[in-house]
């Protein structure tokens, strides 16, 4: 059974039970031609600034955006969270834990809060937070994108958003990891966690200045903030330094980023479904429509037009 | 043009130099006739023990491993050792670094090392390591798995291995995070590495114990060990747990685990040429030729017979 077609305009005049009602369907039917046509519009509409924020567990994230949803309300603006946790295949989503409830402000319509499990889902955490980020998007101001950083997640945040920022902790000797691990090369903005530690953080930020200097592939100097929740010192220098790389970044550039960040999900959701030959096939006879399409329609029109079948 | 036939023989006759440019062929060949050939012969011929080691960077696994070669060597056994680096698509393999010139005995032809890295490889990890490691387990006695725990090597290495000794190190609070994420269900041996330090080690060992304790899914106590390579202690008892873990296996299950790893190896093959459609065709037609096939063989008959087609 088909839902009903839902447009953009009733959800954001239904409040937030309906937003996310529409996620799940999202999430659910991502197939469904309600479900594509209500992306597309997603997609045309989305001014968001998306922001994602990683680090290693226990950094420090979630107390820090709860302290800048309370600035952006207070701001006037509005606010989505997208937490995803890519351990929850193994463990129904430990990491992040009941992340949900603490940022949650029940009673304020205008702070949305969701969380995203791989669990089940078809390919990668992308994949499954693509849509959904688009979709808030085009009903929030900021959607801020957290992930748990373990490897492959600070890859997948800068699948989605526009401005990334790399937490890291006093005494953890993350930077060092982080560097190793090629990692580095992702932050717009680097941040220094718990920062009322006093010596520890400036050695924290000396170790991420080295480490940042060696990261390569950055254009301008990647502004390096301590911040501390809890001495509530250094949220509002992140939340200008925010401000700054989405003003400083041009309209094309923004555009640009997610064009390939679109791109990029519909070869995903390609794969998942027909493998590597699948999108060869597609590539090959240059057979991706591109032109006027959304990657939602996109993606489910180079889906429906593939035909596997077996051989005797 | 086809590579010549390789036998098992020949390439433990001729040494060093002839099982690399076999695991060459393994990685770069893996759908060529004789490169399914040689791996069908290996897998029934492996008798090693494959033991698979995890951890976070820096936490002293490669210390260890030149350990437990030296022990291993002495007993006039054997050793070959797999180096994974999830992180090299990125980085080209920095996490691993120049980790094969550390193990490698040049002149010693009974110890063999090699760096799997997964840039440009189709698919994942264990895609790449599960014929290389069947290939090492018929021609050495010890086959020792190692990848860099961030996040989706722990699984990895489970998806190869007999044997997985998780290692952590005091003062790290490593314990707790792998917890959290679901990893203590995963080895079958801990260890507290760097166990020269008194009071830090004691302690590393009882928090190992808690967060154990608190993991599911085990029949049997896990053995707890405190090691140091430097200081040469909690060395051989590490290879008299390894050696107990292997005899306490019961034949049959231990040929289980190979055989499920086998499964899970043809699955992600068959996902990632076809995805998961290709899949679903194979199983829901019970199409997939399981009887008196192994895995390698089993793999490219069902590529062969999968067919992807483009509607107009």
């Amino acid at each position: 059974m088909t839902p009903p077609r839902l447009s953009l305009e009733e959800i954001s005049g239904t409040g937030k039970a309906a937003v996310a009602r529409a996620l799940t369907q999202v999430e659910e039917r991502a197939d469904d031609p309600t479900t594509v046509a209500l992306l597309d519009e997603a997609w045309l509409a989305q001014t968001a600034h998306i922001i994602g924020l990683t680090g290693p567990p226990g950094v420090g994230k979630s107390t820090l955006i709860d302290a800048m949803i309370t600035r952006y309300r207070k701001a006037g603006r509005t606010v989505a969270v997208v937490a995803v946790d890519p351990s929850s295949r193994r463990t129904g989503g430990a990491l992040l834990g009941d992340r949900t409830r603490f940022y949650n402000r029940a009673e304020d319509h205008n702070v949305f809060v969701r969380s995203l499990a791989s669990r089940g889902a078809l390919g990668g955490l992308t994949q499954l937070a693509f849509p959904s980020v688009t979709l808030l998007a085009a009903l929030y101001d900021y959607v801020l994108v957290e992930t748990v950083g373990v490897g492959q997640s600070e890859a997948a945040v800068s699948s989605v958003a526009q401005t990334v920022v790399l937490c890291v902790q006093p005494g953890s000797g993350d930077s060092l990891q982080f560097m190793k691990a090629g990692i580095m090369e992702i932050p717009d903005i680097a941040v220094v966690t718990k920062a009322d530690t006093g010596r520890a953080a400036r050695q924290a930020l000396s170790d991420l200045a080295g480490a940042l200097s060696l990261g390569a592939g950055h254009d301008a100097p990647i502004p390096q903030l301590a911040v501390s929740a809890t001495a509530n010192t250094g949220i509002d220098e992140l939340i200008d330094a925010l401000a700054a790389h989405h003003r400083d970044t041009e309209q094309e550039k923004r555009q640009a980023t997610r064009e390939a960040q679109a791109e990029a999900w519909v070869r995903e959701q390609v794969e998942a479904h027909f493998g590597a030959r699948g999108w060869a096939l597609l590539t090959e006879k240059n057979r991706l429509e591109t032109s006027r399409e959304t990657p939602f329609s996109q993606a489910r029109s180079a889906l429906e037009r593939l035909d596997l079948s077996l051989r005797d």
